[in-house]
C-alpha cells in the first residue's frame, strides 16, 4: 500500500488541476513546448506511446479494409474556396504559404519569390483528397473507396496546450466514398465504433458515442459523430470525430460515377480521424498525484526491471539474473534500467513515467531467487518468486488494464447526473461553491433537450454546451431542461476541452 | 519462359529511359503528380512499399540504441540564421509560411494575419533540433544522445518528378549528440553502414559507399557520407546521406555539456536521412519492360492467388481451395484477388505491379490438387503440387531476392570502367554515339582525382560530377584523370540523377 509521502506532482489534482497536468507531462518526459509558437516537441516517451496507440488503430484500419495513403501537405486556395462552410469553417486558423525563396537583405532573411497562388497547411484533408478521388472514382466497380492516411496538420490555434491543442498535431484522417447513402452512413458509424474499441479496450479510457448538434458540425458535413470521455476534473474531452459527408465534397469537387444501372451519380463521402490528443485524454483520465498511468497496452515498457548495484562484486551476477528475468517475459514490453543512478531514482523515475510493473532485484534475491515486484495502479510493493513471475506478470497487466477501465468507468458514473430537469438545477451543478479558489466541480448531466439550435448559445452563461446526442436514445419524453419546452431528445451538457 | 508478346510498358527502356519510368509508375499504380507544384500522391501500392522500407529500417535504427521523436514542422527564420552555411544551402528552396488567416475580399480568399516573424517548412530539421538538444544536453551523462523522427519535408524543386525529387517528401532524419569526435564519427559511418544493409538486403540494390567532395557536402556538415546506386540508364542515383557535423551546429545552437573531467565542451552533432527517394531507386534498379519488379522482403504482397472463376457452378470450390492455399502459406504476405474481373486483366495487373509469384487456380487444378505457378523475375510459368507449395514459396521468394541483388550487381560490375586514365577517354565514355536519338551509354568510372575541388567544374562540360570518394581506397598512385596531376584518390564519376 501507499506510504503518506508526499506526492511526486506539484500540484495536486485538487490543488490546480490544470498546472497538475502540464507537470505530469513534464515529469514523465512526454512533450514540451518548442520556440514555434503553439507547436510542441513529442519527445521519446510520448512518441512511443504513440507508435503503440497508432499501431493498435491501423490494425484496426487495415482490417476494416482501408488502405493507407498520403496526400500533399499544400492546399490550394482555390481548392477551400470551392466548399463554402468548410472554408468558413478553416479560414481562421491557416497557416499560409505565400513564398518559396528567402533572401538576405541589411544582414536579415526575408521572403521571396511570391507564389501565384498561396497555399494553404493542410487543416484537413477533405479538400486535396476530394481531388485525387475525382480522378480515381469512374464507376461503381470503383466504390468503395476507402483511404486512411497519418499525416501532420495544422490549426493556427490561439490558446494552446500540449497534446490538447496545438498549432500542429499528428492525426489519422479516413477518406471513403461510397455508391449510396446507406453504405456511407454504416460506414461513418462503423470507424465510430472502431475508436470505441480503440479507447475503451486499449486506452482504457470510457466514452459515450454520440452526435453533434448543428451547431458543434464539422464545417461541410451532413452529420458529425463524436465520442466524449470525461477527464478528473469531470470536463468532457472531445477524442475523435466522424463525419457523414454526404454529397457536399462529391459536388464541389466533382465525385461523380457511373452507377450499376447505367446512370450517373455523385459519390457519398465520409471522413473520420483521431489526433494525437488521445494521449492528452489519456493522461487526464488516469494519472495521479505520482504522476503518469499507463494502461499496460500502451505502455512503452510494461515491466521496468531495476537492478540494485550496491555490491560492486556481485553487480555482475545481479545482471545476468536481471536478463534471466527479462527473456521470461519477452512477451512483454521488458526493460532493464542500467543507468548508474541510485535505485530510489530509478524508481520514481518508472513512477512518474507510468510503468505498470517495477521489478526490483539485488544480490538478496539472486540468492532467495525471488524479487520485489511493484504495481504503479495500487502501489502494492511485495516479495515474489521468480519461479512464477511469466504465470503472474500477464494476469497483474490484465487485472490493471481492466482496473483502469473500471475506476474511470466508476468516476464517469458517479458524476453523471440524470436528475436533473430544470435550468436552475443545471446552473447550481455547474457553478462552483467556492468562487476564490479553483475546484473540481460539475460533471456531466444526461437530459432531455428540444433539439432547436437558438437554445444553444442559452447554455455559455454557465460555461458548458451540449457534448453530444448520444447515440442510444432512451425514447422517452420530458421537458428541455434549457426552455423547459416538451423534448424527447436526451443530451449530454459539461464543460469541454 | 517469356513468350515474344509486346512489353506492358511503352515505351521501353531503350526507347525512352525517362518515360518509361513514369509509365511503371502509372502501370503499377504507386503514385500520381497533385495540383500541388511539385507534390504527389503516393497511391496505397507506394505507400505500402514504403511501410515496409520504413518498418524495416526503424527496427535498425531502434536496434541500435535510437528513439523516435517528433518536432515542429515550422523553423523560425532566426534559427535558420544561425549556421551560415546551412541557411545559404537552404534559403533559395524555402516554402515560407507569413500569415495565419483567410479573408474573402471581392469574392477571392486574401491571406491576413501577417506572422511577427516569417516561419519556414522544414527542409531538414537541424536547426530547430539542435534548439530542443541545447535543453536536454546538460552534462555528458545525457550522451549520447541518439534521436530519430519520421517526417516530411519540403524543399521547393523547379524540376520535380515523382519519388526522385519532389517539393515534399517523406523521410527519416537521425540527428544524434556526443561527447567527443571518435564517437560521433562512428556513429555516422554506423548508420551509413546501416543504410547499405538496408539497401542490399532488403532492397537488393548494390550500393557504393563513399564520402562526397567538398563540393557536394551538406551545408553545415564537416564531411557528408553518401551510398549510391546504379539504374538501369547507367546514371548513379544518390539514395541518402549521413554526416559529421562536428561542433558546427553545436556551437551555433549552444548544446554545451559537463565533460566527465569537469570541463565544459560543445557537443560533436550528426545527421542522417534516407527518403521516399528510395522507392524511385527501386523501381529504376529492377523493374523491367513489362512494369516493376519487386524483391520480396519489398513486397506488399508477396504472392498473389487468382481464382479463375469461369464455371459459375464451381466457384465456390475454387475460392475455398484458394483460402487453404493462402492459409498454407500464412508466413508469407499472401492475397486472393477475388476481383469480378478477367483472368488475363487481373494477371497482367499484377505483373505490372511487381508481384513476385502468382499463383492462379481453375477448377481443374482443384481435381488434380495442383496450381500454376508464375514467377516475376524469370517469367517462368508452370503447373505445381499444392502439397510442397509450402516449402517451394520461401525457397523461390529467397532467390528471387538474391537473384534481383545479383543481376543489378552484374549490371553496375558490367558498366563500370576502371580503365580510364585520361579527360579525353572520359569524355568519349559518356558522350553518346548517336546524338540524335536518346541512348542509355556511359556508366561509372572509377578513376583516379588530385582532390583539388577547383577541378570539379571542369567535369559539367561532361554533364558528369564526382559521385563520391569510395570508403574503399585503394591507396594506389595515379594520374588525375582530369588534370594528369600525380593522384592517390580513388573516385566515381558518373551522370547523376
Amino acid at each position: 500500500m501507499k506510504t503518506t509521502k508526499e506526492p511526486a506532482i506539484k500540484p495536486t489534482r485538487q490543488e490546480d488541476y490544470s498546472e497538475w497536468f502540464q507537470q505530469v507531462i513534464k515529469a514523465a518526459d512526454l512533450a514540451e513546448n518548442s520556440p514555434v509558437r503553439g507547436c510542441m516537441v513529442i519527445k521519446p516517451w510520448g512518441w512511443s506511446i504513440w507508435e503503440l496507440i497508432r499501431d493498435a488503430l491501423d490494425k484496426r484500419i487495415k482490417d476494416t479494409g482501408h488502405q493507407n495513403a498520403y496526400f500533399p501537405l499544400f492546399i490550394p486556395l482555390s481548392f477551400l474556396e470551392k466548399e463554402a462552410k468548410h472554408v468558413e469553417g478553416f479560414a481562421k486558423e491557416c497557416a499560409v504559404v505565400t513564398h518559396h525563396r528567402l533572401e538576405e537583405k541589411d544582414g536579415k532573411l526575408i521572403p521571396t519569390g511570391p507564389l501565384e497562388e498561396p497555399l494553404v497547411i493542410r487543416p484537413t484533408s477533405e479538400t486535396i483528397i476530394g481531388d485525387a478521388f475525382s480522378r480515381w472514382v469512374k464507376s461503381w466497380r470503383d466504390l468503395p473507396l476507402l483511404i486512411n492516411q497519418w499525416a501532420n496538420v495544422v490549426r493556427w490555434e490561439m490558446r494552446t496546450r500540449l497534446f490538447m491543442r496545438t498549432a500542429e498535431f499528428l492525426w489519422q484522417e479516413g477518406h471513403t466514398v461510397h455508391a449510396n447513402e446507406k453504405e456511407a452512413r454504416e460506414e461513418t458509424l462503423q470507424m465510430l465504433e472502431i475508436y470505441r474499441e480503440l479507447a475503451e479496450e486499449h486506452l482504457a479510457i470510457p466514452v459515450i458515442l454520440g452526435e453533434k448538434s448543428e451547431g458543434e458540425r464539422f464545417p461541410g458535413a451532413v452529420n458529425t459523430y463524436c465520442f466524449e470521455a470525461m477527464m478528473q476534473d469531470r470536463k468532457a474531452l472531445q477524442a475523435g470525430t466522424s463525419h457523414y459527408l454526404g454529397q457536399n465534397f462529391s459536388k464541389a469537387f466533382d465525385i461523380r460515377f457511373d452507377t450499376k444501372e447505367g446512370g450517373l451519380d455523385y459519390g457519398y463521402t465520409t471522413s473520420w480521424g483521431v489526433t494525437t490528443r488521445l494521449i492528452g485524454a489519456l493522461i487526464m483520465t488516469h494519472s495521479d498525484d505520482d504522476g503518469l498511468c499507463l494502461p499496460p497496452k500502451v505502455a512503452p515498457h510494461q515491466v521496468v526491471i531495476i537492478p540494485v548495484l550496491n555490491k560492486p562484486e556481485r553487480a555482475d551476477e545481479v545482471l545476468s539474473y536481471c536478463e534471466k528475468i527479462k527473456k521470461d517475459l519477452s512477451l512483454h514490453r521488458c526493460h532493464i534500467d542500467k543507468r548508474d543512478l541510485r535505485g530510489g531514482e530509478k524508481t520514481w523515475d518508472w513512477i512518474k513515467k507510468g510503468v505498470p510493473v517495477r521489478i526490483e532485484v539485488g544480490p538478496r534475491d539472486v540468492d532467495s531467487q525471488s524479487c520485489m515486484l511493484a504495481r504503479r495502479d495500487t502501489g502494492e510493493k511485495a516479495p515474489h518468486s521468480v519461479d512464477t513471475l511469466a504465470t503472474t506478470i500477464p494476469n497483474i497487466l490484465n487485472e490493471m488494464q481492466q482496473g483502469y477501465f473500471d475506476r474511470a468507468t466508476a468516476y464517469q458514473k458517479e458524476h453523471t447526473r440524470t436528475d436533473i430537469t430544470t435550468f436552475e438545477q443545471l446552473k447550481a451543478f455547474f457553478t462552483p461553491k467556492n468562487v476564490d479558489k479553483p475546484e473540481i466541480h460539475g460533471g456531466f448531466v444526461l437530459a432531455k433537450w428540444c433539439g432547436d439550435p437558438t437554445t444553444e448559445p442559452l447554455l455559455d452563461e454557465l460555461k458548458i454546451s451540449i457534448r453530444c446526442l448520444p447515440l442510444k436514445q432512451s425514447g422517452t419524453e420530458g421537458k428541455c431542461v434549457i426552455t423547459g419546452r416538451p423534448a424527447t431528445l436526451d443530451a449530454i451538457f459539461a464543460k469541454s476541452y
